[in-house]
C-alpha cells in the first residue's frame, strides 16, 4: 500500500506512475523486461508504466506519484491508499502473436484484444504490434468481427427511429467542412441527424474544432439527446459520449505511425457510426493524388469493404466518391473554415462555390434516404433548403441549443503573405502539405491560425493535365496568406 | 534556447524531456500527434519524448528538464544551453510503411532504418511496427542485409588472427551456463576466445550476470583487449563495447512483445558475433517442448538460415542441436549458477554431470576448428583440459585479469522449500516456468536469488514417456529450494 501523491506532470495519453527507487511496495528496477504495473484503488484497476525517482521530495518510498492522466482516470484523493503490483502481460497477446504468425482471429479473440486495449492493458508498442499484424492481412470477416468488438467496447446510442442519418468523410482534404452545412440542411428537411465528430489529430481542423468556433461541442449523452430532441440534429464532439473507445486508442497509435489500412479505416468509421445509433450513413470518399485514396480502383475496393461490413451490421450505406484533388473552401483552420461555412449558409456573395456545391451534392444523397422524397429530387430540395435560409435558421437553432462557443472566433494577428512569383495556371495542390503548413501555423490548437487563399481568386485551382480542361478547374490565385 | 536542468527521474531506456506548459521555446501541447522533439547540445542531436510540467519548481518556462538517461546521453552540464525543436518523422519510416504493405527492403533502406533506430529517432511503437512488419515475412537476402546494417551500426573489433572462435546459445534453458566452462577449456587449448555476453533481460541470469559473481565484467574495448592479449580469452559484458547497438534497441522491444522470429534471431546473434570479430562460431540450439525451438524440423530451418547468413558474412559456423528438454545444472540464478560452474571446473564430486558433459560436447566442436587437432579428437582434448585442471587455471587467470567481482557472492537468506508430495518419476519440466519462478525470487537483479534443486538427486529428471528410458533421464528429486 502506497500513499497517492498527485504530480503536476502531464504525460498526455499515457498512464505513468513515478515510484521511488527505494519504494516499499516493489523494487521498480526489477521490472526490467516490462515497465508495466497494475494500480488499484477504489475498486478500479488501471495499467501504468513506471519511471523511477531518486528524489524523495518528488516521490518518497511510501508514495505513489500519479502523473495527471493517471490521477484523473483513477479518481482518488491525494494521500489515499493505492495498491501497486507488477502487471502480468494480457492473455490476449497470445492471439496477437498468433496473428503475427499468420492466424485469422475469431470474434472471441478480437473481443479479448479490444477489451484489453480499452482498459490500457496494452502498451503503445503492443497496440502497434496488433495493428501492424492486422495490416499485413485481415479478412473481411475479421474486419467485421473487429468492428463488432469495437462497437461493444463502449456505449451504444439508440434513437427509437427507423431512419437515423449520418455522414462521415475519410478525411485528408483541407477545408472540407461540409458536415456543418449538410447537417442543418438535412435536419431542416426533418431527418434525424445526431452527428458526433472528432477533433483534429494530424489535420489542421476537425469538424468538432470548427463547430466549436460557433458553439459548445463537449456535450455529454444527456445534453446531446436534449439538443437532438429540440432540433432534430446536432454537431457535437464524440469524446464525451464514449462511442467505440477502442477506436480512440487504436487511432492514437495509427496516426503517428502513418498507417491507415482500408480494414482499419472501415472498422474505425463504422464502429463509431453504428455505436452512435445511425441507420443510414453517407461516406464521403475523396480521391486524388495527395488524398488518402489515390485512384478509383482503390476507392472501389474500399467501397466494397464498407458495403460488406456495413451491410452485415444492418446499416444502409451510400458511398460518395468525390474529387479530392484540391483543398475545399477558402480557408484552412477552425476560424477560417467556420467563416466559409457561415458564408455558404448565409448565401453571401463571397461564399466559396466548391464548398457549397459539394455540400448540396452530399446533402442530396442523404435526403434521398427519405422514402417520402421522390427519387432524383434530393439535389433540388437541398439547394432549396440552403438558398431559402432554412438551413441557416436550423444551424442557429442548433448553435443556440448546444450553447455558446468557449472563446471568441478571432483570427491570428501575425500574418505572412506568399505571392505567386509569376502569372500562370496552378497544375496541382498537395493537400497533405497544405495541411502541414496550417498545422505548423498553429491550427487546430490555435483556432485562429491557418491558411487563407487570396481573395482575388475563388480558390487555388487544380487540374490534372497541363492545359485547363474547364474554367471551373483552373483558376489563378493571386495570393496565399498564412496566419501564424 | 533553454537551460539544462537535470531531473532525478530514471525513465530507464527512454529519452524523456520535461518541458513547462509555458515553455518559451515551443508550446509542448502543440505536439499532439507525436511527442517527439530533437534535443541539440554540444554538436549532439538526440531524440526525446516530451511530457509537460505544470510546476515551475520542477521545470520553469526557460528550462529543459532532462531525465537521467537523456542527461547522461547528452553529456551536458546543468545550466548550459540546449536547443529544442519538434522532431520530423524519420524519412526511413516510409520504407517501414512499404514493408507493412508487402515490399522487400533493400540494403540502403535497411541501413537508413537501422541508423534511425540506433539514434533513437524511432519511438517504441515505430520500432514495434518495423519488427512486426518484418515478422510477417523477410527473405533470406533481407535477413542478410539487416545483419549487415546492424554490424555497421556500431564498432567492429578486429583481432588480426585467422582463427577467432566464439559460441552462443539462443537461450531459454535455465542454468545452461556452459560458456563459463567452454571458454577456459578452449583458451587453455590456445584458440583465441574473446567472448562478449549479455545480461539477463527476461531470463533469471545471463552469462554476464553469472560471470560477474566471479569477476568484473563491464570492461571497455581497451581493457578487453588487454585481457585477451594476456589470457587468450575473456568473458565480458558486451554493453561497453558498442557491438551492434541496433540489436539492443530491437531486443528491448522484441522481448516485452514476446516476438522472436528466426530472422530476427539470426540477425541479432550474427551481427553481435561478426562485430566482435569472430571468424568461427558455434551456436547452441536447444530443442525441447518448453525451449525456444520446439522440434527438430524448426531447428533445421533455423540452422539453414544461420548457415546462409553466416556463410555470406564469411563466418565458419557450427550449429549444435542439443537437448533442451530440461534445465541444466543444479541452480538457477547468478550465484547458484556460478557455484555449479566452479564445481565443474574444480572437478568436485558434487559437480553437475549434465553441465560438465554438455560443456565438453560444445568445447569439442570448437576445438575441432583448430586445423592442428586431428579430426574426432576434440572431445578427448576438452575432457583432458577440464579434468587436468588446465581449464580451472585458465579461468583463474581470466578472472584475475578482468578484476575482482563488484560484490560478494552471497546467497539469499530467505528460503522456501518445495518438496514433492509423493515419490515418483518427473515426466516433464517447463523451462519457461522455472525461469519465471527464479525471476520472481529476484534473479538476476538480486544475484543471490534463484532456485536450487535438492541435493539428494543430481538434478530434476526429465523424460519424454511415462516410463524411464534410461537411468540418466529419470531421477527423483527430493526437494526444490527457492531463495528469495
Amino acid at each position: 500500500m502506497l500513499k497517492v501523491k498527485a504530480l503536476a506532470i502531464d504525460t498526455l495519453r499515457e498512464n505513468v506512475l513515478v515510484l521511488s527507487r527505494e519504494c516499499t511496495a516493489l523494487r521498480p528496477q526489477r521490472l526490467t523486461g516490462s515497465r508495466k504495473v497494475e494500480v488499484r484503488a477504489g475498486g478500479l484497476v488501471l495499467f501504468a508504466n513506471i519511471v523511477i525517482a531518486d528524489d524523495d521530495d518528488l516521490v518518497g518510498p511510501d508514495e505513489a506519484g500519479l502523473t495527471m492522466p493517471l490521477f484523473r482516470r483513477l479518481g482518488v484523493a491525494p494521500g489515499s491508499d493505492v495498491d501497486i503490483a507488477p502487471a502480468r502481460p494480457p492473455a490476449s497477446l497470445d492471439a496477437v502473436r498468433g496473428k503475427i504468425h499468420g492466424a485469422t482471429l475469431s470474434q472471441g479473440q478480437l473481443n479479448a484484444i479490444v477489451g484489453d486495449v480499452v482498459s490500457h492493458a496494452y502498451s503503445d508498442m503492443e497496440v502497434a504490434a496488433f495493428l501492424i499484424a492486422c495490416a499485413s492481412f485481415m479478412t473481411p470477416e475479421e474486419t467485421l468481427a473487429m468492428t463488432q468488438s469495437m462497437i461493444a467496447s463502449g456505449s451504444r446510442l439508440s434513437w427509437n427511429r427507423a431512419l437515423v442519418v449520418d455522414k462521415h468523410c475519410i478525411g485528408g482534404i483541407p477545408g472540407n467542412r461540409t458536415s456543418l452545412i449538410v447537417a442543418p440542411i438535412v435536419a431542416a428537411h426533418g431527418l434525424l441527424f445526431p452527428k458526433t465528430s472528432s477533433r483534429a489529430i494530424t489535420s489542421p481542423a476537425g469538424t468538432a474544432d470548427t463547430m466549436e468556433v460557433l458553439a459548445r461541442v463537449d456535450l455529454n449523452e444527456d445534453e446531446m439527446r436534449s439538443v437532438v430532441d429540440r432540433c432534430g440534429g446536432c454537431i457535437v464532439w464524440g469524446g464525451k459520449v464514449d462511442l467505440s473507445p477502442a477506436d480512440d486508442v487504436l487511432i492514437s497509435v495509427e496516426r503517428p505511425l502513418g498507417v491507415d489500412t482500408p480494414e482499419q479505416m472501415v472498422a474505425s468509421i463504422l464502429s463509431k457510426k453504428a455505436a452512435a445509433g445511425s441507420t443510414h450513413l453517407l461516406i464521403d470518399l475523396p480521391v486524388g493524388p495527395s488524398a488518402k485514396v489515390r485512384d478509383t480502383a482503390q476507392a472501389l475496393r474500399l467501397r466494397k469493404l464498407f458495403e460488406f461490413v456495413g451491410g452485415r451490421l444492418g446499416l444502409t450505406l451510400e458511398i460518395a466518391i468525390t474529387d479530392g484533388g484540391q483543398p475545399i473552401g477558402r480557408g484552412v483552420g477552425p476560424v477560417l473554415e467556420a467563416r466559409d461555412v457561415r458564408a455558404v449558409l448565409e448565401n453571401s456573395a463571397d461564399a466559396p462555390d466548391d464548398l457549397k456545391e459539394k455540400s448540396i451534392l452530399l446533402a442530396a444523397r442523404i435526403l434521398e434516404f427519405d422514402p417520402g422524397l421522390a427519387g432524383g429530387r434530393g439535389a433540388a430540395r437541398a439547394r432549396e433548403l440552403l438558398e431559402s435560409g432554412a438551413a441557416a435558421k436550423k444551424m442557429d437553432q442548433i448553435i443556440e441549443a448546444q450553447g455558446p462557443a468557449p472563446c471568441a472566433p478571432e483570427l491570428g494577428s501575425l500574418t505572412y503573405e506568399v505571392a505567386a512569383r509569376t502569372s500562370g495556371w496552378i497544375e496541382g495542390v498537395d493537400c497533405a502539405r497544405i495541411g502541414r503548413v496550417a498545422r505548423l501555423a498553429g491550427a487546430s490548437t490555435d483556432i485562429g491560425a491557418g491558411i487563407r487563399y487570396g481573395s482575388a481568386s475563388r480558390s487555388i485551382g487544380f487540374m490534372a493535365s497541363t492545359q485547363p480542361t474547364s474554367a471551373s478547374r483552373a483558376r489563378r490565385p493571386t495570393r496565399i496568406r498564412d496566419f501564424g
